[in-house]
């Protein structure tokens, strides 16, 4: 019997993600029962077991739709039948009046509680099912900030005790494979809600762009994302470096700043406006431009008003960033 | 009498583009009759008579469709009107057995010949009418490549003689301008064609990711291609640095490459495809992430094959591509 390809394509990367793991190790999988959560499940078991680990199945509840905890229930069965050493269900209240919006809030109190469980079961990973359309859908948010690089990079392929080994994996392999091991995914509501952006781009912008630009269009903006998400780090990093550097009596050198690439000049001053204060929502590149001018077009001007509230001037040749 | 806000809008970036020439200097604005580069021909007379400067309109014509020598003619006629001081109609044989595809083969006859006409004219500028628009636009299409920040730079705001003054005007300002001013731009036939994957893009693809994401989006996608194409040069540029760093006895230093942060040692890699004949349409992010394996995954692997056809392979601690 061979193995299905999209069986094959969950596993292969799921095996990547625990190679560097030793027998009796936990792993924990986040699953809401999803087609992308439940397939990365079933191959977790499958590739867990191989090496000896302990697989946990982890479900969160919300609480926010009713029927809720019927569908965790449902969940942890599933996780059972699927063979995970043990099953457990983490239930969070979602603070609905924290004014992230309700999509960051459940997301918020999800990691959050995730990591408590993670420290409790001692596990070494927690896998989530973030596939490559999640990729895509979160490139073409980015879109919308024109931030740049930074707004484009995506999701991390992991961070602290998360890993996300679908990233590179197709959600119809997700469903095929799910179909093919005989499970029964869950359609949460919430994914089709229009109301969501994240739908919207789902379900009309991403099918436009296959449509008009060629069916590549998600792969290409995953592996552009991955790019953007290695150019980041380093741009961010040498920008750092040329901050502490540019430090002089109490603001930056401006003459030294002037001399520096405008891709890190323009960090740098976005870092000293953050450093000062500066809410990171709020500031915007017209912000830093602007205070550019105070460095490379340097002819006597007024301060330029930041957010906080904030004020960027020129003072004996330093670059200053203060309350006004 | 008030300036009307988009005749205001097209006239002060022009402005800003003229401000360094001295009277008697000589700017041309490349004019095909449509909305964009005939506001862009009155903002140019306007503000460069202004500063004393002679102001000549150049209309090509590519002899690619019937009636293209009556546009042509159309176009003087107009540009007379506008008060240019002089005009000129450069007609150019488009090689559409180039194998670059109709639009590209006519784009690269229309900048050699613009560049013969400055040349010819002792023009300090050639001005182009690529608007906001026509940027977002851009940074779509290289959305499909997938190459990550290289592929969506969108267009140079200047390079050699040229300008693109309006890049960060929007093509609706052009067109009110337009009727503000009495002129009576040419609608391309061309321009609603959706044989053309840029039409599609401009007519299907973003009037959705506006509706979808909020109207910002053309905005957002031409700061975030001016934000990459500051980092792009940046990060090219070490590159570079690290190659020429890298090399030794005919190879690279694989042990010293190992250590360069990923964003830079991708790039190296490439260029090192590059310049041992791999052709850059070719070579993909595939191709470089399996050279790196050679780098930083080392395990005894055999070559790795490049298009050329060329082999990467690791030899006595030294990357190599070469003829196989």
């Amino acid at each position: 019997m061979t193995l299905h390809p999209s069986v094959a394509a969950v596993r292969v990367p799921v095996r990547g993600t625990l190679s560097g793991l030793a027998p009796g190790d936990v792993v924990a999988v986040a699953c809401s029962g999803g087609a992308d959560s439940l397939a990365l499940a079933a191959a977790a078991v499958f590739e867990g077991h191989k090496l000896g680990l302990r697989v946990v199945g982890v479900t969160v509840d919300h609480g926010l739709q009713p029927g809720s905890a019927e569908q965790a229930d449902r969940v942890v069965a599933q996780l059972s039948s699927l063979g995970v050493d043990e099953t457990l269900t983490a239930r969070v209240a979602v603070d609905v009046a924290s004014g992230l919006g309700p999509e960051a809030a459940a997301r918020e109190a999800r990691y959050a509680v995730l990591e408590q469980v993670a420290a409790h079961l001692g596990a070494r990973r927690v896998l989530l099912g973030h596939t490559l359309d999640d990729q895509a859908e979160t490139v073409l948010l980015g879109l919308t900030r024109g931030s740049g690089g930074r707004s484009l990079q995506g999701m991390r392929p992991a961070f602290d005790v998360f890993a996300r080994p679908l990233l590179g994996v197709r959600r119809v392999d997700t469903l095929t494979a799910c179909r093919v091991e005989g499970l029964e995914p869950w359609d949460d509501p919430h994914n089709h809600d229009p109301g969501y952006t994240r739908v919207r781009v789902r379900e009309r912008v991403l099918p436009v762009l296959e449509d008009e630009l060629g069916p590549g269009i998600a792969e290409a903006l995953a592996r552009t994302a991955a790019q953007l998400r290695d150019d980041t780090a380093l741009l961010d990093e040498l920008a750092a470096d040329a901050l502490a550097e540019a430090r002089r009596d109490g603001g930056l050198d401006a003459a030294w700043l002037a001399a520096v690439p405008p891709a890190l000049r323009h960090r740098v001053l976005r870092l000293a406006a953050l450093a000062a204060g500066a809410p990171p929502s709020e500031l915007t590149r017209e912000h830093v431009l602007a205070v550019d001018g105070l460095v490379v077009d340097w002819r006597g001007q007024k301060w330029i008003d930041l957010p906080g509230p904030l004020r960027a001037l020129r003072r004996d040749g330093l670059l200053v960033v203060e309350a006004p």
